[in-house]
């Protein structure tokens, strides 16, 4: 087992290792006072994993009660958020109880939305079950929902108690979401760290296997990537716009169809084009796309636009991005494999030049 | 104009002043970086109020929008503030935006709840535009909304970037809701200031007649009270709990008659009651409950439960009280005037004694 710290205003431990979810009782104490606990889940995730981990706890002494609501990002909205709180209140749940978010990245955005207003805020802990979760939104301590008009419109900013990550939950869940975290591993990797980018080159065939010791290493050093980045920007001024690397034209791709994609089938394609925007402009000191798409390759990630996109129909998207959200649109480019850089309002015509490159 | 600075972990300043709303454009600028405001207010306050704020703000060259509910309690949930949110975002606001709540409590609580999870969070200033929200909502940080199960069940801590007080706009209200109010400061004076209690004592005409110079008086002695007693327990532990003086039984009453009653006049019964029940049980060491009573009397407010409440019935509303927010009831007595004490589970019996007392 690892143990990361993470140093926002009030730290927190992530702690990583395979059957893990067996040892959450008698590590809870050591972080909540309360043992009444709210598990909040999705229907899937409820028979996958939840139910198991509920009566682990229940068998340790806690009084544990599961509330679930439909999977997917449908889900991710204020309606949901108030059914579980109403639900929560019914059955008890006061000031002195705690929430336990079980599942991916949607139960996680809206558990932890739940345990920062309810009753205005109880504590909470995470255990992600997707390594898209895992990687991602283990640090961070953002919180949300979506609104008609778009994602995450509303939401907080509150830290987990404890990050529980037991990677040997994923062997519940299809290769494809494996993948799907894959992808945000290789963007830690590309734009931040080497070692981590040479260490998936030589691991990705282990990787698909669901091999322990590689995952454990991606986990951890993913986790870590992140937590360093978001103690040094913990309210989103700037540095941590480095994690958007591939996200920027993968939001956008993710927009044009609806949502019908896997968000890491849309970075892995995000990156690809970022990447070669950044030979493109001169912005890279080495060749970086080649590379790149041969690790998504091995690891069985898409590198060229979906079939029916059209680069053109693709900066239309972007500019939705840029309005909500800055002033101008900050692209994350790479100077090198290991190496972000932030380029200003990359001019359109390069941007479509890629774009056409990489369609099919 | 007095000031007042608020020591919270973000500390912020209250402005105390007879036509105040016309300085605030100039002040703004020293708590908001942005000009882009959205004006939050009921539709009452919209017409009494806050377009003529909005005009003056435009004038001066802010960017205002004003979005407005239905003013009263059946406003306050998940729904209006859904519904504010996805008004600002189609009409463009962004995280370099700030909200300005103005009107009395209902619209503090939603408008800053909303300010804290738009976008993740947005600065927010407020113009409380009522008696009652003046030295009530003014300090604490409080925001929330109501779930059809209780009051105030989903919201945050949030502290505004500055306070506007101006005492000029409680003339454009009917008296009742100056007495509302004065209900509060009352409870300030008798269970924390001595002084304050004298002041009202010997101003309470005065006051009635909407004179400046002591309007100004209470509404700083209160919200000072209020913040010292805040800033040494910023998050509920125990000493805020002396706000509650006159609220457990006026919480009480409030949900027996289903919230058909000011809320001051049910305040002002519950503080009668408190003070009584001070001298049964032998905490008081000096007589209170008479001239309390006298005070609230020559305020105009209630000392006696309203017709049609059976004493009988209020303690099983108590409960309900007791089973969300404690383990046990802690009530607030008094002392001697301006000196309270904590006392736990008060005898069911003397309870019911005092209520059958103060019933018509």
């Amino acid at each position: 087992m690892r143990v990361l710290r993470v140093e926002t205003a009030e730290p927190y431990e992530i702690l990583i290792g395979g059957g893990l979810l067996t040892e959450i009782p008698q590590d809870l104490p050591q972080v909540l006072e309360t043992r009444h606990l709210a598990l909040i889940t999705d229907e899937t995730v409820r028979d996958l994993v939840a139910e198991d981990l509920a009566r682990i706890l229940t068998e340790a002494g806690f009084r544990t009660e599961i509330f679930s609501f439909p999977p997917g990002e449908a889900s991710k909205n204020m309606e949901t958020v108030v059914q579980l709180s109403r639900s929560m209140v019914r059955a008890g749940f006061d000031r002195r109880s705690a929430v336990l978010a079980v599942g991916g990245g949607v139960v996680g955005d809206v558990a932890g939305f739940l345990a920062s207003i309810y009753l205005r805020g109880v504590p909470y802990v995470q255990v992600p079950t997707t390594l898209l979760a895992q990687v991602d939104s283990s640090v961070g301590g953002k919180t949300g929902v979506d609104l008609p008009e778009g994602k995450n419109l509303l939401g907080t900013f509150y830290q987990p108690r404890r990050v529980y990550i037991d990677y040997g939950v994923l062997t519940t869940l299809p290769l494809s979401h494996l993948r799907n975290g894959l992808a945000e591993v290789v963007k830690y990797g590309a734009a931040l760290d080497r070692g981590l980018f040479e260490f998936l080159e030589a691991q990705a065939e282990a990787l698909l296997a669901y091999h322990p010791e590689p995952l454990e290493e991606i986990i951890y050093q993913s986790c870590r990537l992140k937590a360093e980045v978001v103690s040094r920007d913990e309210r989103e001024a700037g540095l941590r716009r480095v994690l958007n690397f591939g996200h920027t034209l993968g939001h956008a791709l993710e927009a044009a169809l609806n949502y019908q994609i896997l968000h890491g089938e849309a970075v892995a394609v995000g990156m690809v084009a970022a990447a070669r925007l950044s030979e493109a402009l001169g912005v890279a000191e080495e060749p970086v796309a080649e590379r790149l798409e041969a690790l998504l390759l091995r690891l069985g990630l898409p590198v060229r636009l979906p079939e029916g996109v059209a680069p053109e129909a693709l900066p239309a998207f972007l500019s939705a991005d840029k309005k909500v959200w800055h002033g101008r649109l900050t692209m994350v480019l790479l100077r090198r494999l290991g190496e972000f850089v932030f380029y200003e309002d990359p001019p359109r015509e390069s941007l479509l030049e890629v774009l056409k490159e990489i369609s099919i």
